[in-house]
């Protein structure tokens, strides 16, 4: 493998330049389209150059780095805007190790003929709709959804904010079958597991699967003062009872490594003094495991099975989201790993990622690999997220040894 | 006691009348101080004249329909305005109920010199504050109180709707020392025990004392799918755990005719792929003994206690509301008694009210006494609550006989 070297001070640099775009306390406030991603997007338009690379914006808000020369090529990536009044390294932190990987392994003479492209997805937290710049380069989003999408906290229409950032009408960069070997992506780990076990790079083998579940239940609305205790309909006790079954069966079904989570309980109306009719819960879990996914499921419908038999509520469940785990390509995997010796030995493990990332959606395209730095407490979508220094730079290091490993394999 | 006879038809066309201001479904959307709330008010104070009563709004937005006869006076009335998107009859009951007494009283011969006075009291519901406008008359709200109140769901402030009415820096009218024998009102159930008994006329003991509380829980707001189950502080589940933990052990403390609800669980920040590191329960409970209200506080205070000590999450009890309950005169009941037996043979009870009404308040200056009649399904606090016209009439003429037993007694 040829010799690469960073410069981890321009790295730290770089971040702390986009840290300071939508500064919020020790993070940012950086949704996806407004007048904040657009200055970071300005940002890394105005870096690429620096690694031999033209840059372009598409159509859905994408930033793509080409470079003209003839030989093997990697994409590299990752997104730019955050979650509302989150962490600074969710996202930014793959932009930047791909932009200093491209910008060392560019302009190497080494690698004559080879490079690195640069990728920013747009709106990978979901604003509008999770993933939804790799899925618009994989051919997974269409006209007409982009018409109803609109931001979920704010409502603004994709399709205005689009012209607001003047690309409306571009047309939107998709796949060029051969171009790439592949796609690369680093990003923070939002978990604990190398942390706790005092390990600095995680090899994802796969990207889990998230099944999301909407359940709507149906109580009766009434006075909390005149209504007798035996008569009520409580659709939040309802869900609170829900929330406890998930919470007290789960662990004897799930996967060693599954997670399941209510993210939301709303009652209708709210009010101090009424019984709540109605409530809305949102849950969801993950694994790698298709097989593990339909046995939750199948648990999940027991449970509200049982509590529409026991009554007194109604309980109906919605399937809103099915994926299917992403792979991770296996020879990506070991060309990660052959760099994380060279620079972090005997200290990376392969792991999934409880998190979705663009990455699941390249897989589906071509070769992808995804790898992971540690994160302080595990702590993540949180505005106190936080990596060392120290693990930044290393983890560059380690991102740009894996992208030129495999340009050295093409 | 001297005969009085009620026109039933123009009970039910006063009441029709009130419903379609605001209409909403078969309820009405009428909160206090809005358009609607004071087209009610213009057009109580023009059926005021009827009964031979002057009318005036006062600085709180209070209807007083005044007599100038030398007499024992009865004051009777309830409120005009609605909860949100609510029932028809909350309040429009007792206003019409007292209006019908006191045209058919103040214009009998029989009576002459005595009379019924109508009080319509302004926000009972409490958009701005519970029982507002008959704390203002009782003398238990302040300028000051006045200054910060704000409508708790759009945020309007008192000050500006009082100007908007055009009532603002007139004087708030005052419990007038002698001037009443004592406050009566009649109100629909809104509960079931009326109905499930086959029962018409309810003889309200005393209402109840509500004790409300807010519950706030920390966690560690966290990502959904990077986060081990074992190290996850869920605000979200720790809300649902306590609601349980009520459920089950509440019925082996509380009173026969205790209830308790927990009328709004919000997480934050509800999103379907965050753990929510914050919630917020507001729980009350009622009770007209106060040595039981007393006994489910401390078994609340276990509740939590017992919670923090098991963790991950930390809760904090914030006492927001701790009420008196309020004794409905003895004389009053008995005089209610004697017109019930009148119009409805054997189909009266004596029983609490498990919701709170402008009587407590009165109570606290002056004899006071309530009545309910039936609602259907024990439905309130909802457009589809509703009570038979035939209850309503037979209501109208119970109320009557009720005001005419005290003004003969006086």
């Amino acid at each position: 493998m040829a010799h690469v070297e960073i410069d981890g001070r321009r790295v730290l640099a770089d971040l702390t330049a986009l840290r300071r775009i939508g500064e919020y306390k020790t993070g940012v406030h950086r949704p996806a389209l407004t007048a904040e991603h657009l200055q970071s997007i300005e940002w890394l338009v105005a870096r690429l150059p620096e690694a031999k690379l033209t840059a372009s914006i598409d159509g859905i808000g994408n930033v793509l780095g080409r470079s003209n020369c003839a030989g093997a090529k990697v994409l590299a990536g990752s997104h730019l805007e955050s979650q509302r009044h989150a962490g600074w390294l969710d996202g930014p932190l793959g932009i930047v190790y791909a932009l200093e990987a491209a910008r060392v392994i560019n302009t190497s003479a080494a690698f004559a003929g080879k490079a690195v492209e640069v990728a920013s997805w747009c709106d990978e937290e979901g604003h509008f709709t999770s993933l939804m710049g790799s899925r618009s380069y994989v051919g997974q989003l269409d006209e007409d959804e982009i018409d109803r999408l609109a931001d979920i906290a704010d409502g603004r229409r994709l399709r205005d904010c689009l012209a607001a950032a003047g690309v409306a009408g571009r047309p939107r960069a998709q796949v060029e079958e051969g171009r790439h070997i592949g796609f690369i992506e680093a990003h923070i780990e939002q978990g604990d597991v190398l942390e706790s076990s005092d390990l600095k790079i995680g090899i994802v083998t796969s990207i889990v699967a998230v099944w999301q579940y909407r359940i709507v239940i149906e109580g009766m609305q009434n006075h909390a003062g005149t209504t007798r205790m035996a008569v009520r309909k409580d659709a939040g006790l309802a869900a609170a009872r829900l929330a406890v079954a998930i919470d007290e069966t789960f662990p004897g079904i799930a996967g060693a490594r599954s997670v399941w989570t209510t993210g939301r309980i709303a009652l209708d109306p709210g009010a101090p003094s009424i019984i709540p009719g109605q409530a809305e819960m949102l849950f969801q879990f993950r694994d790698s495991d298709v097989v593990v996914l339909e046995r939750m499921e199948r648990h999940l419908e027991g449970l509200i099975g049982e509590a529409n038999a026991k009554g007194p509520c109604r309980l109906k469940l919605e399937k809103l989201r099915k994926a299917t785990p992403a792979e991770m390509s296996g020879d990506f995997q070991s060309a990660l790993q052959i760099a994380a010796e060279r620079h972090a030995p005997g200290r990376s493990l392969r792991m999934p990622s409880g998190a979705i990332h663009d990455a699941a959606r390249l897989s589906t395209r071509m070769p992808a690999g995804m790898m992971f730095v540690p994160s302080i407490g595990g702590i993540s979508h949180h505005w106190s997220e936080n990596t060392s220094d120290e693990d930044i730079v290393l983890g560059a290091r380690v991102f740009a040894s894996w992208a030129a490993e495999l340009l050295s394999r093409a």
